[in-house]
C-alpha cells in the first residue's frame, strides 16, 4: 500500500497535570522503520474520549504516567505500516483495527495465562503508559488491535473499545441468567446507555437510574423496562426494591464513579445479588457495614476492562446492530472543552473526535 | 422405643439482653404429643457454644428475637418423638442427629428453589428465632435434621454443624483449586482451626495468621504450610504477600469480627482473589478504597451459614477423619463463664456442653 | 369458593400399550377428603399433548407405569380443593396452576438437596407414575404446581410447562454466552420452535434445521437467523460449519429423537463446543468415534426436564411475551387422532385440549 | 554460558509406519544461529515414552505427520541457546525446562483467546508436527516451555508434562467436590497411577479399577481408599456402585483407550455425574443408549492435554512432593522394545529415556 506517512502530525498532549492539554501540528509520526516486531502504526479514523482520559489529565490516580504523554485510548483506523520481523500474519497493512485502553500484554505472565490479561503487571495501557489516539497515528500491537467488521463504522466502533468492553465484560460477571433483574445507575451516561443494550441484548431486564426526561426516554428507547429519577425518589433503596419483585434486582453494574453508588446497590441488592463495581472514585471509600454483606449473602466483584476476546465480542455484537453508542463528533482542537464539559458532569452521551 | 420423655428439664435462657443467662432445672419439654407434623423432639447428647449465641446474648444484632430464649445452635443427640403426620420417613425415633443454626426452611421459596436455603425467608433458626440447644430437649424439624454416622462421636460431630459447616461453606465459594493459596485469619480459633483442615483437605495451601506459640503449633499441626504471628509482623500485608509467591494468596477466609481484618486482606489479596466474607463485626464498615475493589479486580463474596447439602458434606469428611474439632468439654451450669472467657477473647478453640 | 365438585369427569386412559387410548365419561373424580396433606384438586382448563405421552400409550420405555393411567403432562387449571393439613399456604383455592411431568419430588433426597429435583428418584411424574392431565379433574402437589401470572392465558401456558421448560433447561446448560451460535435440529417441531425463541431471548443467533418453506418461514419468524433445510442439503455438517464463522456452532440442542442428530451434531460442533442431549430415541445408540469427542475437547451434557425454578423462569419468560408457543386447540375427544398424526409426524407445532 | 553444542546427535526416528525406529548416531542437531525468533534448544536430561508415541510409530491416527519424524514429548533439560530477537526475557540460557505435547501455539486465536490452548489450530506438537524428545538436543518455543522447580529431578518430572498434565487437566474439569467419589480405570497405568494421586490430593475419594496385586497394592500406597480387580469382578457396574454409597460415582476418568470402558462409565455413574473422556481407542464407537446419557442427565467431557498454566499447576504440585510418577529408566537404545513392550501391555508405570 502506497500511504505516504507524514513525519509530523496534530496531537494533544497532557503536559502538566491539571492544565489544559496542548495541541501541537507538529508531533512526530513514528515512522515505520521504527516499529519494533510485533508493533503497527494506525492512522487513526476517530477516537473517543473516556473519563478515564480526564482523570490522566487530573492527574488522579496513585500510579501516574511520566509526562508529555497523549492521552486517549478508544481509536479506530487503518493500518499502515507493520514493524518489520512481525510474526502474526492476522493483522496487515489495510486492516481496520480498533486500539483500546489495553495495548500489550505479555501473554504468558500468570495473568495472561489465566486468561485475565487485564490484569498483567507488564501491559502497556493506551494514553497512558505509552502514548493514546489523541493524536493522527498511534502506534499499537498486532497481537492486541481488534479487527473492526465492515457493517460497521469507525465512529459507532469507537466507544465499544472502551465503554462498550467494559460493561460487556461487567455484565458477563454479574452472575444473572435471563430474566434477571439487572440495575444500572448512571443509565444515560456514556457506559450506562450501552449496559442498557447490552443487558437488553442478553435477555436482562433493565430498571435504569439517572436523572431528566430526556434520559429517561433515551433508556426507554434502548431497552430499560423501568426508570427511576434519582433526583424525584424519596427513598431509592425502598423504590428499586419495589420495582423488582419486591426483593431487588440481582445484579448491579455501578458503572458511577460515585460512593454513594455503591452503598446504595448493596442495601437495595436482592440476597445473593451480584454488584459489579467498575466506576472508579478516586477517593471513596466503600463504606458499607460488613454485616449486610455477610447477612444478604452479596457477592461484590471488581471488573477491570476486557480481554481481547472481550473486546471481539463487544463490537460483534454492536457491529450486528444490537447496540449502538450515542456520541457527539468534534474535532481534535475542542478536546480542552470537551474535557472542562465532563468535568462539569454537562455531557450527554459520549464525544468522539473525528481527524 | 420406650424413652420415657420428663416433663421438664436443665435448660440455659436469656431473659434480659446483656445479662447472665439463667439457669432453670424445670424448663418445660415439649411433648409429643404437641409436636406438629414435620418436627421431632431431640434428647441431646452435646451442644456446642458458639460467638453468635454470645451475640444473642448482648443482643448485638439489628434484628433481636423475642426473650426469653433458649440459646445454641450445634446440638447432637438422639430423635425421641416425631410429629404425628410428618410424611418424611427417612428420620425415626433412635436416629442421632445434628442440629444447626438453620432449624428449618420452607423449601419452596426462590431462595429455597435457587439452593440457597441459608436466604430463606420463612427459615427458623435455632436458639434465636426458636429455642435452641442450651436445654436437654430441643425441638427441631426432621426435613433439616443432619444424620450422623456411626463413625463420628457427638462430641466430636456438634461444633462440625456449625463451625466446621460455616468454614466448609465458606471454602467452596473461595475460586480456588487445588494448590491455591488460602489464608486464614485467626486460624486458631473456633472456626479458623476448622478452615486449616479443611483447607488442607481440599489441597489448598495454607498460610495461618494468629499469635503464640500455641496457637503456631496447633496450626502447623493441622495442615497450615506457613504462618504469621500478627502481633509480631511489622507489616502485615507484607509479609502475606511475600509467604505467597510475592503476589499474594488467591482467596481469604474472614472468619474473624474485625474491620481491620477484612481490609488487610483486600490489600493482600492476589489480584483477582478472592475474600469470603464470614466474620460479623457489629458495627465495622468495610473501609476499602473502591478504587482498589476495582483495580484488583476481587470477588467479594458473603458467605452465611450453608444448606442441608453442606452440612451433610461438612460432617462427613470430618466423619471419615479429615477434620477434627479441638473443644474443651464443659457443663451447662457453666455457661455463664463460658461466655465470659468468650466475650473476653480467652477461648483457645471450642468449649461443648455435654449433658 | 363455592365450586361444586362432580363424582366423574371425562377422561382418557391408556388401558393396553399399543391401543387406542380409552375415553370415559363416568372416571372417578378424587373428591377433596381424599386429599392427603400436600396435594390438591385441579379443575383444568387445557392439557397439552406431548411426545412422551405417546412413549407412554406405546410403552416405548424400559420403565412402563402400571396400567390403566391418565397421560397427560402440560395441564393449566384452577385449584378447587386443597388436601387437609397442607402446611404450604402459598398455593389457594382459585389459583391458577401448571402441572408438568414432575408432579412432586421429596426434596430432601441428595438430588433434591443438590438442586437436581428431575433426578429425584423418589419423584412422582404426571401420566406416568400418577394419573395425569388427560382427565377434567387432576390430583397434584402445592410444592410442585407452577403459579401462572395473569398475563397469560392458560391456552398459552400449558405447553411452557413441558415443551418450553425442557429446552430452556437445556439452553441454561449449553455453555454459551450471548453472540454465540446455538443449532436447533427440528426448529420447526414441538419443542424447537421454543427453543428457537429462548435462544433469541438469550441473546443467541440461532441456526435452525428442519425442512420445508412452512417451517422456514415459521423459524425466521421466530427469529432464528439462518435455517437450513435438511432434505435440500448435499451435506449438512459442512453447511452448518459454513454458516456458523466455519468453525461451527458452540452449542446445539438436539430435541429430535433420532441418532443421526446426535451424530450430526458431535461431527459439526465447534472444538469445545456443547451437545445438550434432550430427545430420546428408545432405541438409538450414541455411534460416535469416541476420538472425536475427545479430540474435539466437547461437551455432551444430558438435560432431563428442570425444576420448579426452571418452570417458574420459563413461564415467566412466555408470560412477558418473549416466547409463544403455536398450538392448534382440540378436544379431549380426538385424542386418539392427535397420537396418530404425532406417530406419523404430521403435527405441525403442538396440539392442545381445551375442556 | 559456555556449552559447546554438537553438530550431531543421537536420536530415534520413525521412518516408515508400523516399522522398529530407527536409532541414528549423526542426526543432526539443529545449531543456536538457526533458531528463530522465539525458539530455544534444549538439552533433554531425559524424556518419557507414551502411548501416543506408539500411536505416531503406528500411524494410528487420521492425521499423520509427515515422516522421518522424532517421537517423545515428556522431556525435560537444560536450555542451551535462544534464537535471536527473542521477546520473552523468562526463559534463559541455563534453565531448566520441560517439553510437552503442545510445543507451541499461536496465542491469538479464538481458541487461544478463550483460553483453550489445546484447541489452537495453529498448534505446533513435539513429536508429530515438529520432532520431539527421542533425540538429545529438540528445538522448543519459549513462550511454551514449563520451567522446572528445583525441588523436583528431571526423572520425576518428565511425565508429569504429558501424563500428569492429562489427568490433572481431566480431573480439574470432572464437576467434582471434596468427598466425592471418582472413578479411575486402569488405576495401575501411566496415566492412572497419577490420577489416583492428583485425585487425593484433591480430597477425592478414589476407587481404582485394576488387575492383579501389585497394582491394587500400588493403587492402595497412592492413595486409592477402595479398589476392583476388573477380572475377578462377576459385575463391574454393580460392583463399583455398591462400592459407592450404593448411587455411583461422580465422576469417572477414562484413561484407557478402550470404549468398554467409556461404556461402563456411563453405566456405573451416578445421575448427573461426569465422565471425563481421555483414552483415544482408534477405531471404538460411544456404544451407548442415547437415552442413558438423556434419563441420568450425565455430562461427558472430551479433555485434551492441557494448557501452559495447567502444565505449572501439575509440576508444582508433584514438585511439592504430593504426585511421584513411577517409572523405570532405560536408554534410547532400547525405544524399540520399549514400544513392544507397550503394545503387548506389559509395562507396569512409565518408561523413562535418560541421556
Amino acid at each position: 500500500m502506497s500511504t505516504t506517512i507524514p513525519k509530523t502530525q496534530r496531537a494533544a498532549l497532557v503536559v502538566e497535570h491539571g492544565k489544559d492539554l496542548v495541541i501541537k501540528d507538529d508531533h512526530p509520526v513514528v515512522q515505520p522503520s521504527e516499529l519494533k516486531p510485533g508493533e503497527c502504526l494506525v492512522k487513526l479514523d476517530v477516537t473517543g474520549v473516556c473519563h478515564s482520559d480526564l482523570n490522566t489529565k487530573l492527574g488522579n490516580w496513585a500510579w501516574n504516567p511520566p509526562l508529555p504523554r497523549v492521552p486517549g485510548h478508544e481509536g479506530v483506523g487503518k493500518v499502515v505500516a507493520v514493524g518489520e520481523g512481525t510474526m502474526n500474519p492476522d493483522v496487515k497493512v489495510g486492516d481496520r483495527v480498533g486500539l483500546k485502553w489495553i495495548a500489550e500484554t505479555c501473554l504468558r505472565c500468570e495473568m495472561c495465562r489465566r486468561n485475565e490479561e487485564s490484569m498483567c503487571p507488564n501491559q502497556k495501557t493506551h494514553g497512558y503508559r505509552v502514548d493514546g489516539t489523541l493524536q493522527e497515528y498511534c502506534v499499537s500491537w498486532v497481537d492486541h488491535v481488534t479487527l473492526i467488521p465492515d457493517s460497521i463504522s469507525s465512529e459507532d466502533a469507537c466507544s465499544i473499545l472502551c465503554a462498550g468492553l467494559t460493561v460487556w465484560k461487567a455484565l458477563k460477571q454479574s452472575n444473572t441468567i435471563p430474566g434477571n433483574w439487572v440495575v444500572v445507575p448512571g443509565a444515560g451516561g456514556g457506559l450506562g446507555h450501552l449496559a442498557v443494550q447490552y443487558a437488553n441484548y442478553m435477555g436482562l431486564r433493565v430498571l435504569a437510574i439517572d436523572s431528566g426526561e430526556e434520559k429517561k426516554q433515551l433508556c426507554f428507547k434502548l431497552g430499560a423496562e423501568k426508570f427511576i429519577d434519582f433526583k424525584e425518589t424519596q427513598d431509592l433503596v425502598q423504590d428499586v426494591k419495589a420495582a423488582t419483585d419486591g426483593l431487588g434486582p440481582h445484579a448491579a453494574i455501578v458503572t458511577a464513579a460515585s460512593g454513594k453508588a455503591y452503598e446504595q446497590a448493596v442495601w437495595y441488592l436482592r440476597d445473593r445479588g451480584t454488584l459489579v463495581a467498575v466506576g472508579m472514585p478516586p477517593k471513596d471509600l466503600f463504606n458499607v457495614p460488613i454485616v449486610v454483606i455477610v447477612a444478604k449473602a452479596l457477592n461484590i466483584i471488581g471488573s477491570a476492562i476486557g480481554t481481547r476476546q472481550d473486546a471481539i465480542e463487544a463490537v460483534d455484537i454492536a457491529a450486528r446492530g444490537k447496540v449502538k453508542c450515542h456520541y457527539d463528533v468534534d474535532k481534535l482542537n475542542s478536546v480542552n472543552s470537551i474535557f472542562d464539559a465532563m468535568h462539569a458532569g454537562k455531557l450527554v452521551g459520549r464525544v468522539i473526535v473525528k481527524y
